[in-house]
């Protein structure tokens, strides 16, 4: 079978590029003494995450849904990143029930009281990691706020207490507005000393509080330094993406995630080729349109995967995608109706959403294995 | 149950505003005698699309994975709305040989003989619309264009021939640019204008070409005239959504779709409140971006639908959502962690596709039935 037998839009995955992207950070962090605790919320399939490591191997989640799906197909050390809500405990109690070794996050008051009092009540062991902000990024507590230490005294261990405070965790989320090598370098010491400062200052209440938990795919890739850090965090580094290649992180070349789709008419007055992928199979996602180049819905490769220079999806609608060449319409190659063509995606956890499969190629267009992926919370 | 039972996010479907929707199109269009036929691209479910009319009812689809999906339901008459590539003929042969009446457009030469060729070869009765482009959004021949008629000469009855010209669709896909009630009018008749005009065009050339088929939401609820249209196609009015809000076409409160979440923590001094909906729940959709108002990722409704007065959903991160007064970050209700919000989204078609099934309601927060949707194309 090639990708020349299948019914467009598909979403295609090369493997090769897949490993290599793998061992590039995997040989990258080797030297730093952590442990790498992949983010498969950008992959969602136990075919891809098998190849960052076995189920011994620790991952880290961003639903609840992941979770139970990683734990059916084996793996167990397992950190819900996105702040516990007290009304998911039961959910998260059944799943370590039922084997798993998860931890939560949370970076409030409210929530560290409720999940103490649930796992005294239920008698469940519960590691707790508490959130730190230190970018601004989204959710988090200041390394030097008072609250980090209200927030630890909440899970202090004490008799009949079974929540635990393992340690923090923080995401430079802001490391994908960067712009440079250097301004990413600096992204990663301050995530780094956030986190260490969060962390010593709860030791020096008492906590053993022994985690301390890192990452994003810039920072992860470009840290100089990782002292006190022990686990780093990253997902989209197995795909990479456009919006990655913008900030400086990876080569066109390395980005293992296309969209196969078919020409199905012109515009030759405008120089449009029309598609057969739309927004609907990109996602809606813009990432590179803040970046200074501005890769509309993504770069246009042909069917083998060999970019096309200066061919750009310029616009989507539904079902309908728009390639021109980037600055001169007459540009344009007018290639005949049924062509086939490869998009690379802006962002690989949105573009992977839409489909329910990887076409798995190795560098070519035959196809050597299909590999589901799921969707969705419940 | 009620929605307060539901682990989060979840997509939440109003039913009595659903309905209400659904009646409004209906009223409005039955003076004009044309045939509805409703574009299921936007529900991609057989519970919803039985509310618009049951499988004696004719429908649009923009892929053959909808037309298998609602063949298999019981619908017949199903117009395949995105341009068809000689490729997915086979598909197409399968579906009918199954007892579509299925309907294919097209725009261009090349795919034209490559259809007639496949029907005679293959004995297919397959009836094919010519794509007029009446304002240059996306595919289509323009009305005046002479291609139109040599499209039309390969699809000519012949002896053998069984691909037959059965007349023109357009799209007044602009139409979503209004600023007005009278943009909107303007849109519906140049599109009324155009199709008309091709038909005529077809017809004065020998060809029967009886059916006239336009549609877009803004225009179908406003066009002023339909003379010489047979068939008013529209998609996103059972749901309605921000981007129709912001065009004029619908209130807030005829918003039948929403994506309940749940309060996970604060940003106290930016105004923050932090939610479990992300763009991974609502779509990275920004269509109100380039409206007068902008209205982020979403509008904030309490659990029971009522909206909450300028709380805008201002960011998102894949997992998080991060909710706001619109202009004062001070008067941001701080509600508890755990508070249920549903959050009205920017593109029902957009957020829709990242759920596997509606959660109903009727005005309330009790459910009152899980209708799933599928997603995807194989």
């Amino acid at each position: 079978m090639h990708l020349a037998d299948l019914e467009t839009p598909q979403l295609v995955l090369d493997r090769t590029r897949l490993d290599r992207n793998i061992e590039r950070l995997r040989t990258r962090l080797a030297p730093f003494g952590v442990t790498l605790r992949p983010h498969v919320k950008t992959n969602k399939s136990a075919d891809v995450t098998r190849r960052l490591g076995g189920p011994d191997a620790p991952i880290t989640v961003s639903t609840l849904k992941e979770a139970e799906y990683f734990l059916e197909h084996g793996w167990r050390d397992i950190l819900y990143a996105v702040g516990i809500v007290p009304s998911k405990l039961p959910h998260v109690e059944k799943l370590i029930r039922r084997g798993a070794r998860l931890t939560v996050i949370l970076d409030n008051e409210e929530t560290a009281q409720a999940v103490a009092a649930y796992a005294k009540d239920h008698a469940l062991s519960l590691p707790v990691l508490i959130e730190i902000d230190t970018d601004g990024h989204r959710s988090g507590v200041p390394p030097e706020d008072d609250m980090l230490l209200r927030i630890g005294a909440h899970l202090r261990a004490a008799p009949g207490a079974n929540a635990w405070l393992a340690g923090v965790l923080t995401h430079a989320g802001e490391s994908y507005n960067c712009r440079s090598h250097e301004a990413i370098v600096a992204c990663a010491e301050q995530e780094r000393a956030g986190a260490v400062r969060a962390a010593e200052r709860l030791r020096a209440d008492g906590h053993a509080a022994p985690v301390v938990s890192v990452g994003s795919t810039p920072t992860a890739h470009f840290a100089e330094s990782l002292d006190g850090v022990t686990e780093v965090r990253a997902g989209v580094y197995v795909f990479f993406d456009l919006v990655m290649h913008g900030i400086g992180v990876c080569a066109v070349e390395d980005i293992a995630l296309s969209v196969l789709c078919t020409v199905i008419g012109h515009q030759r007055e405008k120089g449009w080729l029309i598609t057969d992928a739309g927004w609907m199979a990109m996602s809606r996602d813009r990432g590179t349109a803040k970046q200074p180049v501005d890769q509309g819905y993504g770069l246009v490769c042909d069917e083998a995967g060999r970019l096309m220079t200066d061919l750009v999806m310029i616009d989507a609608n539904q079902e309908h995608g728009i390639l021109r060449h980037r600055n001169d319409p007459a540009a344009t190659p007018m290639l005949p109706v049924g062509t086939m063509l490869r998009i690379v995606p802006n962002h690989a956890c949105a573009t992977g959403a839409q489909f329910g499969a990887y076409t798995v190629v190795a560098g070519g267009t035959e196809v050597e294995a299909t590999w589901p992926r799921f969707s969705g919370w419940a």
